[in-house]
């Protein structure tokens, strides 16, 4: 949690999603939903959201923050492809965020690459004497 | 921009940004002031916003929705650590963003990691027959 219980490290993991049908990246209620149950799934607690839509048909560009940081979701729709991002810190799990969001989405296939945030650099953890 | 003009490839920065003052990661409206420079400077467009404070003297968690996707930021003030990700598609430059950003927050380290988003896995790039 930013500013509170929370040291600042934490998991970052970059979802994309391919071969989606198209009609589950336009409805930016739907998207909401599915992105609050992912968070529920993974012990995170919501502390804002804002979800845009383009247009009738069109993608999706939207964000739920977190105590624990953030996700965020970009659709297209006409490419089947969304690009989601989870970012926790603290004891949630945001691996199973990502599961919901798959099962949610039904993509042909998808790629996950996790990142370790908030880690000291060199010159501050070994600092000069 | 997501169901719009650009195509879903895009480049997404993770930037950790240590030993920053704390005064500078408190106010969430200097944030997202910040923020929205960093998105003018990168030539991307805001659609929406969302920054929620954790509490006076605490960090700030927020979103800034952009047509070519977002930057986000968390900050730990009593840490001097702000966690920050920008994600463009299309042609804006993110980059800058995380340029204008450095030069906001004077940070005495930060390290920057890139990753491409939305490429074809291979098995669509390469279907087979």
């Amino acid at each position: 949690m930013s500013g509170g219980a929370h040291l600042p490290r934490g998991l970052h993991l970059l979802a994309d999603f391919h071969g989606v049908d198209a009609e589950r990246l336009t409805d930016p209620l739907a998207i909401e939903t599915l992105l609050r149950e992912a968070a529920r799934a993974a012990g995170a607690t919501p502390v804002g959201s804002n979800f845009h839509p383009f247009g009738p048909g069109l993608g999706v560009t939207g964000v739920l923050l977190l105590q624990e940081s953030h996700i965020s979701i970009h659709t297209w729709p006409e490419h089947g492809f969304a690009a989601v991002d989870v970012f926790m810190c603290g004891g949630a799990r945001p691996e199973r965020a990502v599961d919901v969001i798959e099962a949610g989405l039904c993509p042909t296939s998808f790629s996950c690459r996790d990142m370790l945030r908030g880690q000291l650099p060199p010159s501050i953890v070994s600092p000069s004497p």
